[in-house]
Order: structure tokens, then sequence, then C-alpha cells
């Protein structure tokens, strides 16, 4: 039996990391989402928060339980008996990150896989940070997020609110 | 008739930013070069500064104008009746950055299309953020932004001044 | 005689780093590593500290001085009589910001050179960001720097101090 | 009044030429679709082959007209009075691809802008080489040209003949 | 159950491949590797040298076993039963093909997962061309390739034979 | 004192193969420029030619000669006591091939560094196969070799010669 862990700052968890999710779950036995548990001055949700918007959105999948941790993740994997970490691939940044963080993974816990899964086309350009930036900046996010995590969002930001911050993509 | 829109930071507004409006003003009937309008503690100048600039710069295009706007780009190219947004090419990373937004933008706003220039090979190096840093450890910028932005950034970084940051390439 | 400089922020100095100013002693007459000089709100150790570690870990190479430095890296080059700029190449995007770099130095001063040398596969994956980071998380550093440098980090992070960050690669 | 040029060898058109040239003609003037007349030895179709497809797959396009060309396309472009190169931009590989034309031919012809526009995600997996390669081994091709282009195709690759070529994706 | 397809040319066989192989036997159930059949004007060997040296390399792993296939890799794939296709990721230009190839793929067979494994470093930068054109020029493949696969390689080329190609990357 | 090796195919030597050896003649004591010696049915050029082109060319470098070879690289190196391989960076896939092509040279000779150099921007997108495509295609090609090289390559191309190749980049 293959348990998969897959670990994220979820800050909130998308429409993409549920499609990983649900890709991962279809293909090994046990899957732990695992939400990285910080204090958190730049994230705009609580552990809490993201662990309870992940887990609605992720209640349909039996094989899958949802949970937080702290420390490295190979340390958090090894804790749960998880052989294979999880990682989503969307654009040709992700790859190196993800390249670099399989090869210092590798050396810290050689008995661990990375396994990387490629994403649904349409979800291929969204990530929290950027849909975070068209929620701040009054754009739809309908098709990004799950409703419940779009409403969480509504209501961080209500319309007319200022943005604070130069969007990257968006705006200027 | 065509109504383009150049979006950005122009923070400050760079001999590269020039080139593409230039080829943008050359192919499209009209262009709007637009200044996102931030309270920006990042920012070195303000809007009105970085208008000003821009609007200094490109006095000799007569069918471009200058404008600042707040809230999506897309919102705003609707406001304004353009149905092209500029976006000048350099490096890869650009290259992805601007897939992302190209995506989100046709799925925020479907008949907006995204248009890639590609500037001069002479100023395919420069950013705005490397001419700040270049200015702040005291090296020559004028053959990279025209010469009454150089005079504002050296009002800015005034000589002997202590760097406060990491430079990324060009000091350690 | 070709004297050749290898800049950094050094913050701190690694396996990599190492591996890089061992290869770029043996083709060059003389080789400069140059510690930059900054208050270093973002950095971990003070300039002193890091020219120290760089110090000690190269001291078996004759031909090799460490030193510090601030302003441009081009005008240093000039100050000592360098005409080499050694550069480490790991990753694409390393790629990417040495070509930006090395032709922004080259107007700045055309009579100086950037090298590229290539980390053994081993270093590929190391930065000074990434070691800190599995240092934080109370990862095992042992083959990713030497001895006296892993004996410093682990005097700032001491076991079971609470992460204040979010990790990028090995946590969530 | 703009005209653009949309040059290949579109052997066959899919519809990915079709989604970039219907995104061409909504914002220039004219469109000129422009088949490159080669004797062939690597191409499945004549040239008469290629323009005749796809000159009835653009034939709801007003402004846009097919023709067939010889020589460099600059040449070409200056022939017919277009000043704009129209490129897709697919992949990062295309990018760089496009970044080198788009060089040598400023280099060529300093009046002619190339512009790159983005694929629609679903084409932005689609080229004529991939879509043979699943012709020849027997696949799908039906979302991915139009249906007198996937005629085309099954008449060259009926069912059941032997690839006498190594698949590089689909295939080993 | 899950079972895994690994599919490709191998001609021959790397420890690359092997190091995928066995990373993936360790996370599925069952693994199929899977030689193409091909006449293969430009393959060195056949296709049945290609499945024996693999045979005998992967003999060691009691859950994998080795065949051949024609035809696309999804309709082989549905037809033993596997609901995953292993590809090894190792550099830039790999990751592209393969999410090209993870996408038609998907289009194909939408029940069917793409799932990446990397290889080590120190198989990183091997690939069964660069073996066979270092086994031309007559240098040492004795750690990227299984002893028997060396041998075979050597009867293929003996020593002083000419080359006729142009060496890409070890030659001019 | 450093001999450094400069190989490949310069069929022909550009501006940019100049560029390169003239950048790698300042900072070492020694350069041989050698010429892989292939029979060549894809090569426009004999090992002869293309020897006495990039003579010619670089006659004005004392410290520069030019030779041929045949075998792998490496070999060539240790025979001449080049401790140095010089390579030239242009464009991201250069990159990838250069760093495959540095980590098994390591392997095959660990005593003999890669060293890259950046070319000029002006010639950052040239290369021997795209100045024979334009050559071809009946373009201009001057400032992108030397005199001697432009009228090799007008001997080989008379005007209005057909083509018998799908151009890739500046045709279709």
């Amino acid at each position: 039996m293959t348990t998969a862990l897959y670990p994220g700052s979820f800050d909130p968890v998308t429409n993409g990391h549920l499609d990983i999710a649900t890709r991962a779950a279809a293909i090994f036995d046990r899957l732990t989402v695992a939400v990285f548990d910080a204090p958190a001055k730049n994230l705009l949700f609580t552990t809490k928060e993201r662990m309870d918007m992940a887990t609605e959105a992720l209640k349909g999948l039996p094989n899958v339980n949802v949970t937080s941790f702290t420390g490295l993740t190979v340390d958090f994997a090894r804790e749960i008996g998880a052989s294979v970490l999880v990682r989503g691939l969307r654009v040709m940044s992700d790859f190196e990150m993800e390249l670099q963080m399989a090869m210092v993974n590798r050396q810290l816990a050689p008995g661990i896989e990375v396994v990387c899964l490629m994403s649904s086309l349409q979800y291929s350009f969204l990530s929290s940070s950027l849909i975070k930036e068209i929620a701040k900046l009054g754009g739809s996010i309908d098709n990004m997020v799950p409703e419940h995590v779009a409403r969480a969002l509504r209501q961080k930001f209500p319309p007319n609110s200022d943005p604070d911050f130069i969007p990257r993509h968006l705006g200027g």
C-alpha cells in the first residue's frame, strides 16, 4: 500500500490543487493533504482556515485526509509512513523549483520519491497568489476556486477596498 | 480602428519601455500608456512623477497618450475601448509571466487580445529595477533611460549614499 | 597574468561556492573572492562573519584571497586589476540572471569578461538560502557546507526554534 | 491601414493556426496567410494542397487571404506591403526560436515588426508534426484540425498502415 | 492495484532508464517496460535486441516485465490495464516535451495519468543518443550503461572505426 | 600557463565565433581553435575550407592557432595540453546542451574545465545554420560573417537557386 503526501501552503486551496489531489488519489492508495502550519505574516488565512477550506473541498474523496504539519516535509512524510511526495507541475519555473526540491529532499530522505503530476490545462495558469491578486483587484474568481473559497476571499477583500500592493500580472 | 493599451508601473520609464511603445504606436491606430496608480511603499516615484516622466518621454508620438489607472487592467481596457493589451518580451521568465497573464486575462475578458512585441537587443537586458540598482550603486545609466529620467534618478540617489539593500546582479 | 574576481553575498559560503572557487583558482593566476558589504537586514551573518567563514574555507588555495567590497562589482574589479568576473551556473533561472548581469556589466565596463563555470552535479541544487531554510527547519546540512559553517548555522537556529517563515521548497 | 503577414508551412493547417489567424484578423486591417512553397521531400502535402486546406478553413474571415511564397519572409512582406509579421507562441522553445527569428528579421528588414499572439490553451500543445504523428499511429485528430483536414490526413494514413518512424511523443 | 507503463525506444537501455524503472517499481504495484517496435532505420539495435537488453537489466525487479508494442502508447496502456504512464524528467526541454505529450495523451485517453519521476543527479545528463555518440567516438561508457549493454555497444563500434557523423556535444 | 581549446564544426566560422575566440584569447595564455574533421554529408564546407576560413579570420590574434581533430574533444584537449574547453553561450537551449556536455566531459576527463563565455548581444542570434539558411534564401549576411566567408557562401548559393529545404525561421 502506497501512501502519498501532498504538502503546501494552500492559502487558499485552488481548483488547480484539487485537480492534482484528485489525480493523486486515483493512483495511490492513500493521500494526505498537509497544510504547512506557519504564523504567517505573509499568509492571508490562518492554518485552521486553510485546513477547513481544503477539507470541505476534498470531502468527496474517501482515501484523502487533510492535516497540518511543521518542520521538514520529508520528516513529516516519514512520520505518517508516506513514501511518495506529490507535486503539481504547471510552468517552467515550477519545474526548476521542483527539481531542486526533489534533489535536496532525496539527500535528506533517500527512500521518499517525488512524483510530479500535471494539472489540467484550464488550471495551469492558476496559483493562490494570482487568485488573491484578482480578488484584491475586484475580478471574478468563480472558476478558479470552489464556491466556499470564493466566499471567503470576497469577505477578505470587500468591493472598493484600495489595493495596497503593486499587482504583478493583472494591474500595472 | 484598433486602440491598444500598454500598462505598467513605469517606476521609472526606461528606454526599453519607450522602444516597445514606439513599436506599438507604429502598428496600432491609438496607444494608451497607463501607469498603475498604487500607494507604493515599494515604488521609488509617485504616480504623478511616473506619469510625468512617461509623458515627457513619449511627447513625440502623436497617437500616444499617457494616463493612470487602478483595478484590473482588462477592466480599464474595456473602459477606454482598447481591444489590445501590449506587452514587451525580453527574457524567458518574462515569457512565462506573460503567458500566465494572457491566459488569466483571457478568462476575465475574452475579447481583449494580448500582443507581445520584442524590444531591441540593446534594451533586452534593461528593467526598471535593474536601473534603480545601478543608480543606487553609483553606476552610469545614461544609455538606459531618457536624460530627464536619469536626472530624476540621480536626485533620488546622490553619490556616496549607502546602499541599504543587497544588490542581486551588479554588486554581491 | 589574469586576475579573476568571484563576487557574492556568501551568506554563508556553501560547498557549491567552494567548488566554483576551486575550479576558478585552477585556471586563473589569481582569484579574489569578494563579499558584498551590506548592512543587511535580510542577511543572516555580518560582513565580517561571512568573510571569516569564506577565508577559513578557502585557506588551502594559495592563489586565492578573500576581501569585501561595496559599490558596483565592475568598479571593484577595475580597482583590483581583475579582468575576469567568475560566476557559477546552476539552473536555468541562474542562466538568465547571469546573462542579464553579463550584458549590463559589459555596458558598464567593456574590458571585463564574465566567465561562467559549472558546479559539480552534487552541488547543483545548493544555494545559501535553501541551506538556511533546511537549517531553520532542523534538517541536516552536513554535506552542503564546511563543518565550521554548519556549526555557525546550528548556533543561529537551535533545535525546536519556531520557524517564522513559510518554507518555499522543503516545508509547505 | 495595417497589413499583417502570417507565414508558415501549414502542413497541414491546424486548429491552433486557425486560432492565431482569427485573433490576428480581429486586430489588424488585413491578414495574408502565406504558405511557403517548397519541393518538400519532408512535407506531407503539396503546396497546392496546403493552400487549399488553409483557404477552405479560413473562408469565413473576410479580411484574410491565403497565398504562397518563396524566398525570405521579410522580402515577401515588403512585396505585399505588410508591416507586421504574425507569430503564434505556444511553448518555451517556440519563444526562443521566435526571438531569434525576430532579431534576424529585424536586421534584414528594420521596418517590419514581429507580433506574437498566444493561442488558446486548448490548442497550446498542437503542432502539425504532432498531429501527423497521431494520425500515423491511428489516433483520433478530430478536435485538432478542421474536418476537411482530418479527412485528408486519414487518406494519407489508412488504418493498419505500418509506421515507418520512431514516434517521439506518443509511441515509444 | 495500480499498473504503470514505462514506454520508450530504449536504444539501448541506460542506467538512467534503470533508475527511473526502479523508482517506479517501488511505488506502483506492477510496472511494464514497453519497447516501441519500429523498423528503425534510425535505430542502432533491433526490437528484439532492445527488449533483451532491458530484460536482462531489469531481471532483479520481481514486479517488472518487459514487452514491446506498436501504435499509440495510450492504446497499449488501455490494452494492458495500465492507468499510469511513467516518464523520467531530466532537463528543461524534456519537461516541455513531456508536458506536450501529457496534454495530448490526456485528450486521447482521459483516464490515464502521466506521472513524472526525477532521475538521480548522476544520470541526469545521460541519454541513449549521447551514449551512442560517446561509444562511436571511442570514449568510455562504463558508468552509463550496464556491462552487457556496454559490450553490445563496443561490438557495434569497434576501436578506430571512422565516425560518419558530426558529434553534437563531445566532438566538434 | 593556461591553454584553452575552442572546438566546433565552424561550417562556416561566424562573427559570433570570432567574438568568443577574441574574448577567450584575451583571458587565456594560448587558444587553439579546433575544427572537427568529419566526412560531412551534412556539412557545406570541407574540413580544409573550414580551417582556412577560420585561420584567415583569426590571423590577427597572435596567441591563437587553428587546427583540426577527430575523436572525443576531451581526448584532443589532453593531447595538446589544454586544461580549459571554451564554449559560447547564446540562448537557453544552448545552455542546456552545454550543461549536459560539461557534465559528461567532466566524467570522461575530470581535469578539464568547461568555461562559458557570452557573445556580444549583436551576435547572440547568429548560428552557422541560420546564416546558411539566409544565404540560401538570398538574404544579406554582410554583418554576420567576415567578408571572405560571405564570398564563399555566395559562391555556394548563387542568386535564383531554388531552395531544396523548408526554412525554419526565415521562410515559412
